[in-house]
């Protein structure tokens, strides 16, 4: 599968490698069309991907993963332009943080989030939130953390939730029944203030490679 | 050993009742000192404990629960009167929620929190942020969710903390290893704003008798 990574620090990294090599033919955008970041990426995996701007890789990419620093993302996708985006899922993984405040806070939340602000700044695009409640390694490869851990998902279409799903399953080798679907885009506001306990375990535990799993009677 | 209770909700209802239970001597406070909620508990104990305005429980008190709705927890508390609270540990058990809205949002978050406006306003009390993140069933019987799963507690006075955290075990039956500690007062955003996230949980999982238990690498 053609795919448009945006944004090439930590996670976009960790997430094009793992594609690249499960053999998906990747393009990471970045703001210039050879960023150092990007090229450093391009060596890391002996070539076998390509990078571009974040317009090259939109326009690439069948499925887009929009990586970017929050506080970037929807400049980003402005430049990728919305009509490389149009009718294409666009997986948001990012969170909004403030990384001046420590520990970082959040530079929206409760009343909005960064998945509604993208949906709605590109309402031909097909947003769904999700990935962004654990660190990058645990992201691609779950077990990571031991036993039973969950992910979230959410937005507006059904159809694409599935498939976004089925593509972390199929990917990422996440169980199928460990990603809940928390309804529409607005539920991002509920996984992005997550990310003020996440901050918090991260301190206390020492270690990102940690996550929730949700108990219920 | 006497504890005072403020809120004759449904959280200060579960809360009251197990305590006087297990053999606590258990003073509700209320906005009046004998308000329906309140007498209808007294009834529901059969008697085993007692009603009274915020000021008289917290006088009663040696250790003060509260569990109002989060917005009114410090006017409660100012009802409390300071000199009530001085030197006596206050376990805060409310979230700022913002009822009218659906979900409901918080009235203030990210860069603030309840549990620190509490300890800012009575700084003469020893203010312990805990069991704000379960529902109230689960509070007080851990066990109605299977296996392990986690409690947060957090406060500026580490011995305060320890003592909560003793009381919880020793009262509700909590592992003392499921009890984390997240730091200094200021922890309470990251537990008041997963309630972002646990209000849609419950949405999905059509119970609010779940919990997260913390796993890592």
């Amino acid at each position: 599968m053609k795919i448009g990574v945006l944004g090439t620090g930590m996670v976009g990294n960790a997430l094009a490698t793992k594609l690249v090599q499960i053999g998906h033919q990747v393009m990471m955008g970045s703001r210039t069309a050879s960023s150092d970041t990007g090229q450093e990426w391009l060596r890391s995996v002996g070539g076998k991907g390509q990078i571009g701007t974040f317009a090259n890789a939109a326009a690439f990419g069948e499925l887009i993963i929009s990586c970017t620093n929050g506080a970037n993302s929807v400049a980003a996708l402005r430049q990728a332009s919305e009509g490389n985006l149009r009718g294409k899922i666009v997986i948001d993984v990012s969170n909004p943080l403030d990384m001046s405040q420590k520990p970082p806070t959040l530079t929206f939340c409760n009343t909005d989030s960064l998945g509604e602000r993208i949906q709605r700044e590109f309402p031909e695009a097909i947003v769904v939130k999700g990935l962004n409640t654990v660190n990058c390694d645990v992201m691609v490869n779950p077990s990571v953390v031991p036993g039973d851990h969950n992910l979230f998902i959410c937005g507006n279409d059904v159809a694409a939730k599935a498939k976004v799903a089925q593509f972390i399953a199929e990917n990422f080798a996440w169980k199928r029944d460990n990603i809940v679907d928390l309804g529409d885009i607005s539920n991002s506001r509920g996984t992005e203030m997550y990310l003020a306990l996440w901050i918090r375990l991260w301190g206390k535990l020492g270690t990102p490679h940690f996550n929730i799993h949700i108990v219920r009677a």
